[in-house]
């Protein structure tokens, strides 16, 4: 009997499927300070108890990007173990806030399939939501991966390709409880700007770069329990494709976010992940930069304490940004340094 | 006054000498995340302490084998800072769980002494124990060593071998309380194979590898406050036998343990090390793999929860384990690629 | 408006501005777990809860250098984000233990400003404090770093340079309460070596070497939110004065000083930082070795418990120290290969 999980081919999926994923995870204060030393964040409510809790918080919550890399992780060994890329994501959201001590599992919804033109492969759509101890969703997003088939000759099905949303509706947003008057301390926070100091579309060049090592990317990767070959195994990546191990596409995501603290301070928690492409590879050795422009900034109804700001932070390889090189999507064509262009919503306090 | 331990010489150790090793250790779930970081575990009780908890554990429990290193590495400044070689293990077996907050120290007994032939070295052999901060055991195990003499010309003492057995009886098994019936989620484990579903002479290629980097092996094994040099000094290293760090045998069994995931994923537990042999050298750069031969399968008298398997994992270096390459004392004679021969015993849940 | 900060120049600073430094931190077991694997420390009481309640501490408390790295870290952003060269420390003095959970913020005061006669440049001299939630000191030190100047016709403050002394004396060091008799264990601390033993002018070689990655010195000061340019960015430093990131000397501070177990292994805590000096530039593939002279031994009036030692640390690389080689300052000469010359005081417990 053969006990080897070699992970679902495009012809195992069926529309409608649900997926429980293995590995329940409980997160603890030793994953919160190893995602430290591997991105280096800076932003205060992640940071430090004391500062959370005046927020309302019970104490620092896990970095959303963690959070997200946790159960994006399950999913991988059912939906994308054999998958030749990640295609993109719509309809992301964040739910509950995550604290050490959380246990987080996950399950995925086939909401799409379709075949392509060559047989060999077929892209899978999946619903996939993370949820804590107590089933509250902590985040839950749409994912699409071109996935082998195992027998190109196997019949498909049906071709269905799921509408998504350019972005969710603000009232499908889960929002913190309002920040008690006068609570958020932007000196202690680092900066001065608000909500109301961002418009519609301001660039930033987040100035830093940093380079990745092989050891790091693995570290983070394994940390969520990501198993995605391309990332481990120099033996066989060194006679495939690019003859390096890959990068975990969301590796570049949590850089990008520890650098653009730079220029977005106290963008303290991310609300959604209206979309996102891996415009290009990154290999150990890369040094990454970043720049964001702010698409939108959104008032949100009844609250005057924070305001949303959606953004898409641009990460380049080897290239810094302080001429703001856009992506594959830019209207200026693509910049082939581009590696990243993540559309995303956050949350930042108003002055009032 | 020379006060720099220079660890001790094959002559200094007595037959019967009682050692108590320093640096008691407290583990935290810092040390869990880190050990998950570097090795990428998915075994789900020591993942999830919800799950844990519905087996009868107070919370996830700590890795065996992060267990084990610490233990080994508090034995090491006094056992085998001169050591040559690690020759092997025997009678190695697990007791209480650890968890979070527990700390632990360690004693060891020499229990056999042989000068070689010529002079320059002896073997030691040690039982060493490890124990919790309410003196209860948490693993023991006895290895043998070869060690320097500071003196060849020095006398040496009466040369006694202790025997040991290839395999502890199962009534010496520490064994955790029976399971709930019906406790055990064999879909969030990630597997629904039982003990019933293995048999004698099975084996198992855990298919995936991953490429070991300096820093990793470096940070693990400081984790484990094991000071042998070899490990971590290239500028002396560069100069010795292989001109390169020697990555401690620990971290590929941790490796092996870790890749063995994939075809034995129900092993929740390890219950005994029957023996070890390092077989050939691992360094930074290599990339392991693992495979496993199914020893025995063995039902434990009053047990209808659990069964153990009695196994012996090979792992390889830059090689697959597609076709089950044989350690040094295979059948089919030694593949140099074999760097580890693992002998341990799990426990597997019954389907019931 | 641009938002990017770009950190303070020279004629940014005024004598006597207070700053209050950005990102509070809550240190947590993690963080302990983390520097455990970066530098491998032994020493009894930071390894150990129950070692360290014994000597009356709540538990082990978080490592007096971590301690300091943490609060240098939050300095950087405002103090030397622009330096060219850290100058020295002065002044240096720990206060009481942290604990994980404890939050840790900081602030600096403006005591020295210098414009080099090149116009360029000038030094900066500061005192930072960092403290707990509960408003308690952890650590302060004077610093002094040269700093760009953004214009070098921007007019100059007033030169002021503070003076310091050469030493705190003994009645402003923070002590721990009296170690209960009999409480500190030698064997379990690794050495029976008290504060007797040592005398002023011996010196101990450290014995071992440990080579360094760029993960690991990455990881270590993104740790400690350490945002210093040229740790980081290859892409940048690679055309730059030595074509290398530089490796953080606080790296080299805790490298040395968990070497320095092999001789110091009583030495349980930092008391002062009297001075130090980072002699050369340390890079990833450098192995470093450290070796000790006692500068003088200090009894403390009414402590029969414990006593002090002020210690001068000299780490080196790529070069043994079996033959002590001397830093910059030394009687014999600058060795090229001292890349630390650290002077600072310790506590290690009387024999009684």
């Amino acid at each position: 009997m053969n006990k080897t999980n070699r992970g679902n081919f495009f012809e195992d999926f069926r529309l409608g499927q649900e997926i429980v994923h293995a590995t329940p995870r409980t997160l603890s204060c030793g994953d919160v300070a190893l995602y430290q030393g591997l991105f280096g964040g800076r932003f205060a409510v992640a940071s430090s108890d004391e500062f959370a809790r005046k927020l309302g918080y019970a104490r620092a919550p896990v970095d959303d990007l963690l959070t997200f890399h946790i159960v994006f992780g399950k999913t991988v060994p059912d939906v994308s173990l054999n998958a030749v890329a990640n295609l993109g994501y719509a309809e992301g959201r964040f739910g509950v806030p995550v604290y050490p001590g959380d246990t987080l599992s996950a399950v995925s919804k086939v909401i799409g399939l379709k075949e392509n033109s060559n047989r060999q492969t077929g892209v899978v759509y999946v619903r996939s939501t993370g949820v804590n101890q107590r089933s509250e969703t902590v985040v839950e997003f749409v994912r699409w991966v071109m996935v082998r088939k195992r027998d190109p000759e196997a019949e498909a099905p049906a071709e269905t390709v799921p509408e998504t949303m350019p972005r969710l509706p603000p009232d499908s947003w889960h929002l913190p409880p309002p920040l008690p008057a006068g609570a958020y301390d932007w000196t202690l926070a680092g900066s001065s700007f608000a909500w109301e100091d961002y418009e519609a579309g301001e660039c930033i060049d987040h100035v830093d770069g940093v380079t990745v090592e092989e050891a790091e990317h693995m570290m983070a990767t394994r940390l969520y329990q990501n198993t995605a070959k391309v990332h481990f195994n120099q033996h066989s990546e060194g006679q495939g494709r690019f003859g390096r191990r890959l990068i975990y596409g969301g590796h570049v995501i949590s850089l990008a976010r520890s650098l653009s603290f730079n220029g977005l301070t106290n963008a303290f928690r991310l609300i959604a992940i209206n979309g996102g492409r891996h415009a290009a590879p990154c290999f150990a050795g890369d040094t990454v930069y970043a720049w964001t422009r702010v698409e939108e900034t959104l008032a949100i109804p009844g609250r005057d304490d924070v305001g949303a700001l959606r953004l898409r932070t641009f990460a380049t390889k080897n290239r810094s940004c302080a001429d703001f090189p856009e992506g594959a999507e830019g209207a200026s064509g693509a910049d082939p340094a581009v590696i990243l262009d993540f559309d995303y919503t956050v949350l930042v306090p108003r002055r009032g």
